[in-house]
């Protein structure tokens, strides 16, 4: 496996290098829902390649950036672990040197959900997987269902950018509470931890409700509410059943529909979602 | 000269090619400006590219886009006379797509001189460039100075955006009376035509006083307002005096600089410049 820090190193190197290339995008702190990422990316690709960079121009002014989890060493060793080539792992002024001032910015998909709490989030996303896609040029990219939305505005962005790569989507992996594996979930104390387990509860009676043919959408958002707020640590941010493919809330479930769930636990704010058809 | 108007066509294509890659993107209706693109492009690259698309995305709904000019049998003539490879001339459809939704913001250097007098236009520049990158991936990308503040933005843009491509400034193509190509031209008549060689006076003008001493961008700029109000037919969008990189309006000429100026001749809107320094 092979660091690599530049840019300028990256694109000496990878002449040799056999494609297809796979690349898996993350902010380090690696747990085995990253992992699920690589293995799938090992198994389709001849390069694979992981990027541990955490993006501060996806971070809100008021948001965690500064206390992000970070453990590099333990990270390289999981990458190495699974048999990663290249792992990019640049400073801030590799990927923002002094003077940056272009974004790509995602349009509607990005002004739902998530876009509605976390203002710019979305515009930082798209910029750093642009520029990732622009420098690694990779046939495949990988990214996790937990971030529903992302890989939407990713997948919006890639199409309407052209760049030549398929998006692959992993199912989140859980813990056994059933809790969505995050790097975040270390912020949360054990009381917190246990509480959290509420939202994937929630998700599921959504999808149960659904399952046996109730396709009122209203009815299914009023239990999943119902079902977080009997949580006394959960404070909830959105819950929604939404078009998948859009992400505009719908009335009757007559289409390919997700349930999401964002809620803080404490200071820690955690997203889930499931999809009724899978 | 292959004629390709899909990029799956391109992509099939394009493993056959050797590099590097030149691109030379244009809106079509060519005159020598571009033909001296292309000169410099056949000369540097074992492959040419050139595009032919009226990009919507940078019309202001007050332009010109449905009058722009077109006349594509006599471009692609001029194309293969100069020994073009590929020309692309997608549709609309195939660079904006139903459900398009993403755009390039190329920031500040956007916001000046034609930025304040064409809302959207620079972001409608990066986002069709970015996708020809994406697309092509050339080697080198060609444009003319005259449109001197596009080029900065594209630099920004190639740059912030990580695509591997050299940025090529031509210098300006001039008629014999100075009067910079364009394809806009096509609408002046006779006595706009006439008047219309006064941006160039007034830009040699300013570059000459400041060739003879005079640094005081102030005087210079009331130089080149006087010479263009003298020609009745001239209405001034902005005349300035300004850094060379940034485009922010100079007190003092202590660094490189550029002369720009921006009027309308009847309907039609022209732009130029001169470097001090050229």
């Amino acid at each position: 496996m092979q660091l690599i820090k530049k840019i300028t190193d990256w694109r000496s190197e990878s002449s040799t290098l056999k494609r297809p290339y796979g690349l898996v995008p993350t902010m380090g702190s690696l747990h085995d829902g990253h992992l699920a990422l690589v293995k799938r990316g090992r198994n389709d690709n001849a390069t694979l390649i992981a990027s541990i960079f955490v993006n501060p121009a996806q971070f809100g002014s008021s948001e965690d950036l500064q206390k992000y989890p970070k453990d590099i060493e333990a990270d390289l060793e999981k990458l190495e672990n699974e048999g990663v080539d290249i792992v990019f792992a640049p400073s801030l002024e590799e990927m923002y040197p002094n003077g940056f001032d272009t974004y790509v910015d995602p349009g509607k998909i990005a002004s739902r959900l998530e876009g509605k709490h976390r203002s710019g989030h979305f515009r930082g996303v798209a910029t750093v997987v642009s520029k990732l896609f622009s420098i690694f040029q990779p046939d495949r990219a990988y990214f996790g269902q937990k971030d529903f939305q992302q890989s939407l505005v990713i997948q919006t962005m890639s199409k309407d950018l052209n760049f030549d790569v398929q998006i692959v989507i992993e199912r989140t992996v859980r813990d056994n509470a059933g809790l969505a594996l995050s790097s975040r979930n270390c912020f949360l104390n054990e009381r917190e931890r246990d509480a959290a387990s509420v939202l994937y509860k929630a998700l599921t009676e959504a999808k149960n409700l659904h399952r046996v043919g109730i396709l009122d959408a209203e009815r299914i958002r009023r239990k999943m509410l119902q079902i977080i707020t009997s949580e006394p640590l959960a404070r909830i941010d959105y819950v929604s059943v939404s078009d998948a493919q859009t992400l505009l809330e719908l009335g009757e479930i007559d289409r390919p529909a997700v349930a999401s769930v964002a809620a803080r636990f404490g200071a820690t704010r955690l997203i889930d979602n499931i999809h009724f058809d899978d």
